[in-house]
């Protein structure tokens, strides 16, 4: 009787769901076949596994990204994560008060990061099918003259939109007549489960006008923390040279697990197992929207995280994500990824969350956008 | 007959033997126990092992850390080996010009960091007692006001000597009348092999003028790039968001074997396995030294992975590396450890060659001395 006496004093708490979390659910990740990774790392290999090895990261796993992008191995840096990744990049390309181009909205962290190495941010409209290059050519022709532009091409964060094929070949010409390097920072590549894959503009290029970024975060995961760039040799030498630097080697541990991880085969098995729940919930996602909030609008991403959301006018979304949490509900404001600008937005990530807690979560986002 | 021809033409190269190597052989690192501790960090705690985490690194392991220095864990950050833990404090504690105290010789890749901060270097004799505190005390009495002073308090690198009980204390002293802060840079305090483990200039502490590190490169492995920083709260706090912005967090999958290995017990065999080595390494290395090079001088480290040997005055040690590489033997200019001085010692590092390396290395040493 004093137990049902106290849960009935108890105030009624929501069980949490968060469409904030840009990271996998734990069932989505191959835990056994990351233990037999680590058995086979560490009984077939020790002696590179366990030494300190050199900046440029685990060789089989260097040499195995370098042959999947088609470039010999000193074109590749295997880093601690891709946010490491860039921050080298950022270092080595990025001069205070350089102009840089960015997608609006973007990834908070990487605007963060190249506002902290002092860059001179251009922020260009992102659409549906990627970057706005019309008014991409126009900043040029206006004069500025970018040392980077920061492209996420796939299933954008937090947008969910793909660059189309024929916005990377413009990109690409607009990179090699004005002279600026177009960093290709592509983590979610391997997450399509719809639509047909494109070649990455580091396949296209003719010479040194990408560098490329992708990370095993997505497709092994986010504890990992392995990350890698792909680009000209003499960049990849002076990266490799700063890294050297900060942290004389990323970690082999973890990089020869994920190098076994792939060569066992369970990195294919593992992106299978992914983009399959992925897709799933995308469409749960995408029909309970539809079904409880006809008001707001998206395009349905073909892989990836995340589906961002726009509602009329009207809906402020301070207001919205304060009307969630009182609710049991995390969101992201899509005021977070822009540098200015659309206050009634939000970035719903699907990739933390199972299908029972899609459905309920979108229930509670309905109930707090007519809360409003 | 074809074999043997080519045999007999072919230049003999003797088996190349590396006193330069400041790391372990593989037979001193646990491979079955980092097999265990791995299938037991995937076991049992797969949520936080494989998630992102934040940059404070993975808690349980932060808390032992936190208990085995008494302290909170909110005083403790766990980073990818203690290089990048020195470039985080190296950017939260000195700027541009700032005076940072140094011993002569030093860590190479401590005074490049710092210099790369733009520190202004003050460099003090190392004594076999540790730094020149007199020569501290005047450079301070004379006006110089450190933001930092970093010292290697046991078994230095790359001298092999140990700062002493006495000179702990008056280091916290000046450093509490002049206000800078000592980073106690420890990477090596588990390696005693003989003679009387001292407390260190953190424990002893009486506020926040200690920032202490060290790592699980020598206790555990160096690829498994695990190491930490001990200091006041709100500095940790600082450093917290410096390694959110390079990296998000650091390497769960590591730090939770890491913590595993700890529990199993595997650590504290793992360290005595590690000192029993080392002990005899430096004994054989002592004796070998004394019977082949009576001429060198040198202090038999009670600990540690590097003994200094310094060598009669008109010894170039320029001349003796070149001497020494065309015998198949790699050393260590002294130096490369100075900001300026000394041109007749070698850094001698016994932690990556067995018994009859060290033997037979020495024979080669001594012969290369004989030559020049």
């Amino acid at each position: 009787m004093r137990h049902l006496t106290t849960m009935a004093s108890m105030s009624v708490e929501p069980t949490p769901i968060s469409f904030a979390r840009g990271a996998p659910s734990l069932d989505i990740v191959d835990v056994d076949g990351l233990k037999a990774a680590a058995d086979a790392a560490f009984t077939n290999d020790p002696a590179r596994t366990f030494g300190y090895g050199t900046s440029v990261g685990y060789e089989p796993l260097r040499e195995w990204i370098a042959a999947s992008h088609g470039v010999t191995p000193e074109h590749v840096i295997v880093t601690n994560g891709s946010m490491q990744a860039d921050a080298f990049l950022f270092e080595a390309l990025v001069s205070r008060g350089d102009a840089v181009v960015v997608e609006s909205p973007s990834y908070d962290r990487t605007l963060l990061s190249l506002k902290t190495q002092g860059a001179d941010l251009h922020a260009l409209p992102l659409e549906a099918d990627g970057v706005d290059t019309a008014a991409f050519a126009e900043l040029l022709d206006g004069g500025v003259s970018p040392a980077l532009a920061h492209i996420i091409p796939n299933f954008q964060n937090p947008a969910g939109y793909t660059l189309s094929a024929a916005k990377r070949a413009e990109l690409l010409s607009l990179a090699r007549e004005h002279e600026f390097t177009i960093f290709e920072d592509d983590p979610y590549v391997e997450l399509r489960f719809s639509g047909e894959r494109l070649p990455t503009m580091l396949s296209e290029a003719s010479g040194g006008e990408v560098v490329y970024a992708s990370s095993f975060s997505k497709t092994v995961a986010p504890g990992i923390r392995v990350g890698y760039l792909v680009g000209a040799a003499d960049l990849i030498s002076k990266i490799a040279d700063l890294a050297t630097a900060a942290y004389i080697s990323p970690n082999m541990v973890a990089q020869s697990i994920v190098y076994q991880f792939i060569a066992s085969g369970a990195y294919d098995r593992s992106i299978e197992t992914v983009k399959k729940a992925l897709s799933s919930r995308v469409e749960t996602l995408a029909g309970a929207l539809a079904e409880k909030l006809p008001q707001a609008s998206f395009t349905t991403p073909e892989g990836g995280y995340f589906m961002w959301v726009t509602f009329p006018d009207d809906v402020d979304t301070d207001r919205l994500f304060t009307a969630c949490a009182e609710r049991g509900l995390a969101v992201v404001k899509g005021s977070d990824f822009l540098l200015d600008g659309a206050k009634n937005s939000l970035r719903l990530a699907y990739s933390a969350v199972g299908e029972d807690e899609i459905v309920e979560g979108v229930d509670r986002l309905a109930q707090a956008v007519n809360a409003l």
